[in-house]
């Protein structure tokens, strides 16, 4: 044990000549100027910052892009959009497959489901959120408290500006800011490449480096069935990066928890990770054998399956971390500091102490229901579209009635809109995939929660899964989306008359789970909130408020610079080229997921080999940056963030730049590509202004 | 409710009308002669009993065959061959992907690790087994004294007959019957088709039907190195069986739970099966990734994968089977019968009631350290071949310093030479791929016990699990086998001294190991037995010793008929045919799974078409009979079992003939593949005796 120990310290002592190097998910409003002086020499002006701020956009429910023309031109990544490729796709048009460039503005197709904001003020909302809160209310009724607070706050902002309103929670409760954005729902496709070069080297290659992906797509955000008129926008590097070079992201980092206590970790180690894990897999299985069954099973199922892949390699990388004592040594040790800080003063131990006992004895007790919550409520029942579209119907039904501060968030004024684009979305739905999923999800429900739970009983009604899945996919009416408008605009009669059976299933279950759901935010959440304010002002009188706030899926900078890194003793360089693309198709002979679409087997001539494809940077990114811009000190893009790499992965929880990199396109290669290999010189003439 | 429990009763009734019809895995000594003679106006007389029995082996861990000709020639499925048809594959040669014939006896190629047992007698040693246990004495000390007897049974048996000698335990432990086997060590490789056209489909068509596998491959037992003479082999039929005909199965089913209670079925649903899943999720997926490394990765790794697929579609019709309440219902049905006619009877209800209670308590016991023991003990804990003969030298080394009786039971002395033949076998054992594994496997353990788990920590080392997996796997020695004899030969010293590192690991985890294996032995094991024993006193009180027992991969014999089935209104016929292989493969574009091997697809014109494929019969089968011939009244083979089908695979736990089928390879198919497609007319001749 002594020769462990020891080498974890030793270990710390080299990481810490590292330490802050380039970590650091900062918000726009707080930026680490003077260490960026010290660092480059360069200091952003305000100018600059909300020129990049306005330039950014957020892209649905997990990615990033940028402006990059003055006529809404939005650069983004093409998995980021590979929804929306799949949802204009259709039985004679698999874009996804083959690709799709518009070569004309009337050619761009309308992406039926689709979001992006633009964040055009910040405002800190903290003492507002608090009024009224004293230490003696107990969390669950200032949780109510702050709900009530912060749903009015909302629907001031949205009537007094227009703007769609959020409150970001900072800090895990520390901190409440609230963000304002512009938003766009009309958006459509310009361009994207096929997903074999967008996504070359498939499961394999995902997360690893060397990398050959040519992972980027072009929407163009509309108003009024115009090309949206843009102010701020990302001009276009001539070059592009080199070795060594400073580089910026901006983006919106989904979710960290680097401020997670070592009872939190551990909680995520063993119970969360173990459990999503475990569903992924289950799915990515299911999913393998439904494609399987015909080429168009794999056309309606791949996306799906790609997305579970990824996110499976994603956390098996941050479990594996978790399991790794020297990482979590370093964990320790930091807690140890903090907490040795709070109890070294009676008044800080008074006021801060009893944070760390609270929320773990909250994550004991969450532990016994935590599957129920995770499985039925948290967004994860994934049980098929048509019962997500059927809750969601059910609820909206009930929680309109409410007064604004009471509702489901969700279903507040400020987030209406948001819903409705979802539940009347124009999206294709496959019945074959939504009936595998009902029959895997309500399988894997029952793995969890065990054949006699409440849900089980209700949702199989006596028969086998199959059975259920075949007769409720084939009864329900819900694939009609007049059908679905007509129940949400009948309200709570219409939802209690209706015999469609998906419907009849959501108002069944409905109650059981609203009840797991209140248990969860009341006996952990509210907990967890202030738990974590208290921590973070623990860490803010020990270090000042120089400590950026985990991530929040909200847009954050980040400097990084342009570096390979050494493993095993081998130097991996930072920039790959085009030869090593074709290279790494010829010792795969070729073959999936190492195979090249035609167009780039046949136009291997009319490229320059030596230009670059994608590069490695030490920027500080997360699962949610995809997409997001790579740019130098002029704001000019360079690149653009598509993936990590396998020693990334554990920055979930701890930031660590030996090895770890985030990965992008160079910007010279999408240039490269568009004119030689997809006869799209008016789209790269936009992008780079010339 | 109400409306439910009517549906079920009704499906009861519909049901009854079946029950029992060709339900039965019946013991050779004590068939359904009369019933049999009632339906069919056949009785098997002792001659045609005996001669079954030495035609029939039983292959390795889990597979059955027959021998067909008097040179020791056996016929099997190619599935239950794979492992020795990879152990005699290398880098140049594929004969899982190729094929290999042996056209002369010299070709023929040795198994590295393989054994066929023939069973020659077989005892009822219940009395000897109990003798001097009362009711007095503690479940745990009454299994003691039982494993002493057995283990002094099984001593003498070999002594006296030469035989080995295996206690078998029927009805969970209400008899106890003396197996004596004739064993061949000395196997050899003499037919198997391309893995392709064996597996046809692949993992698609696995449990499926209509189907088109010519799953077969044949072997050859060998003694003092000449092909053995064999007295009782199986003749071949001259047409094969039709639609309608009585068949006949005899064979090794592995194991059924058909005789458990309802809570232990709910905890096979709750507990066994989700843990069971994950795990063979993980590997499933994990096994995806290692072989798409490279073509060699695939070679090596297809084996375990197909294993694990194989047994995750298996379990998950049984899960789904389980939460399925109409069938539990008939479960409950038939237990509240028994329960109501023991609580009838003071006497019976004092003797037998307890059983029940006492066994649910067992399993509520059971259940916090089930994953423990099911994961590190019970043969699962699979982290790699290194590690598997790094634990059994270990454990070797302290179990042969203690009197037979008292040893676990794979270290008896009747089961040495098992022990050995793993231990020292020279099948293939790449290290990539057991790197793969052990690295997986460790991250399994991490997911179900924690990491703070005492196994994780050992294992871990204070290291990441990819960074233990090379360094132990690097390190260890045991790929050597003089290494391993060495040690072996060396016992308790030689352990204790070693510094290879995978043995240094083995050490260090074994007490904990031995700790839970002996807990749940103790408290869970030896109350199960005792529940069983008189649950199963109980059945015989009701309904005489009619009751088969539970599958024991133990030889069995069960008799069916050549049928098809209603499938949604569909009629699935009984046999497929040639024909139907060829338009199978044309409808999926010739692509994999369903692909042809070029013998095939070159030489359709040869073969005629018109003659049946596989077949689908009524016979009760389960995993374990794989490999097993099919018969008609005098004997002759007229097919071979591969698989059940979908419905069929809640057997494990309720016999269901309504759609559920065991599927056969026809004897005419392999006659006509062999003559037309493999040139293999003397194999042929030899099969036919012309």
């Amino acid at each position: 044990m002594v020769r462990r120990v020891v080498f974890a310290v030793v270990f710390c002592a080299i990481l810490a000549t590292f330490a802050r190097a380039d970590e650091g998910m900062w918000l726009l409003n707080k930026l680490p100027k003077e260490e960026w002086k010290q660092k480059y020499g360069f200091t952003p002006t305000d100018d600059w910052t909300n020129h990049v701020r306005m330039s950014c956009v957020r892209i649905g429910a997990g990615g990033s892009g940028s402006f990059v023309s003055p006529d809404g031109l939005i650069m983004t990544n093409h998995h980021v959009a590979s929804d929306a490729i799949g949802d204009v796709s259709d039985e004679k048009h698999d874009y996804a497959r083959d690709g799709f460039y518009a070569r004309t503005r009337s050619d761009e197709l309308k992406c039926p489901n689709m979001e992006m904001d633009v964040l055009m003020q910040i405002e800190d909302v903290t003492a507002k959120v608090n009024a009224g809160i004293t230490t003696d209310i107990a969390p669950a009724d200032a949780q109510a408290m702050r709900k009530k607070a912060k749903a009015e706050i909302e629907k001031n902002a949205k009537e007094k500006t227009g703007l769609q309103p959020e409150i970001v929670t900072l800090y895990h409760g520390a901190r409440f800011n609230l963000y304002l954005y512009k938003r766009y729902t009309d958006v459509r496709l310009v361009f994207a490449p096929e997903q074999q070069i967008a996504f070359f080297g498939g499961d394999n290659d995902n997360f690893e480096y060397p990398r050959f992906n040519l992972d980027c797509a072009f929407l163009r955000a509309y108003e009024n069935d115009k090309p949206a008129k843009i102010e701020h926008y990302l001009k276009w590097s001539a070059s592009g990066p080199k070795d060594g070079d400073l580089i910026f992201v901006a983006g919106h980092p989904g979710r960290t928890q680097r401020l997670y206590t070592m009872d939190h970790l551990r909680f995520l180690r063993d119970v969360y990770a173990p459990m999503l894990l475990t569903a992924h897999n289950q799915r990515e299985v299911g999913l393998i054998n439904f494609m399987a069954r015909s080429s168009e099973a794999y056309r309606i199922g791949k996306e799906d399956l790609y997305g579970v892949q990824n996110s499976r390699k994603a956390y098996c990388g941050i479990h594996s971390g978790l399991l790794d004592e020297r990482l979590m040594m370093r964990k320790q040790t930091a807690e140890d500091k903090l907490r040795a800080f709070v109890n070294a003063d009676p008044k800080r131990k008074a006021a801060y102490a009893s944070a760390w006992t609270e929320l773990s004895s909250a994550l004991n007790d969450v532990r016994p229901y935590y599957a129920e919550y995770f499985l039925i409520e948290n967004r994860r029942a994934n049980l098929c579209r048509h019962f997500d579209i059927a809750r969601k119907l059910v609820r909206a039904a009930d929680e309109k009635r409410k007064p604004d501060g009471d509702r489901l968030e969700e279903y507040r004024e400020a987030n209406l809109a948001t819903l409705e684009l979802g539940l009347f979305s124009a999206a294709p739905i496959y019945d074959d995939l939504e009936q595998f999923k009902f029959e895997d999800g309500l399988i894997r429900l029952g793995r969890f929660l065990g054949g006699d739970h409440s849900f089980m009983k209700t949702a199989l009604a006596g028969k086998d899964a199959h059975t259920r899945a075949v007769e409720l996919i084939a009864g329900t009416k819900l694939k009609d989306i007049a059908f679905r408008k007509k129940l949400y605009e009948g309200g709570s009669a219409a939802i209690a008359e209706s015999d469609d059976p998906m419907i009849r299933l959501a108002r069944e279950v409905d109650a059981p789970g609203r009840k797991v759901r209140k248990q969860y935010e009341d006996r952990f959440e509210s907990v967890e909130r202030s738990a974590y304010a208290r921590i973070a002002q623990a860490t803010f009188d020990m270090s000042g408020e120089s400590v950026y706030p985990d991530a929040t899926f909200t847009l954050r900078l980040n400097d990084g610079t342009v570096k390979g890194f050494d493993d095993a003793g081998t130097h991996i360089p930072a920039i790959t080229t085009f030869a090593g693309l074709y290279e790494r198709a010829a010792e795969h002979a070729n073959t999936p997921p190492f195979d090249l679409p035609k167009r780039w087997a046949d136009g291997k001539s009319k490229i320059d080999l030596s230009k670059p494809f994608n590069f490695i940077s030490t920027n500080d990114i997360i699962g949610g940056n995809s997409g997001s811009p790579m740019f130098n000190e002029k704001a000019e893009v360079t690149g653009l963030v598509f993936d990590g790499n396998l020693p990334g992965l554990v920055w979930d929880f701890i930031f660590d730049m030996e090895k770890g990199r985030a990965v992008g396109v160079h910007s010279a290669a999408i240039i490269e590509a568009l004119t030689k290999l997809y006869d799209a010189a008016p789209l790269a003439r936009e992008i780079t202004g010339k």
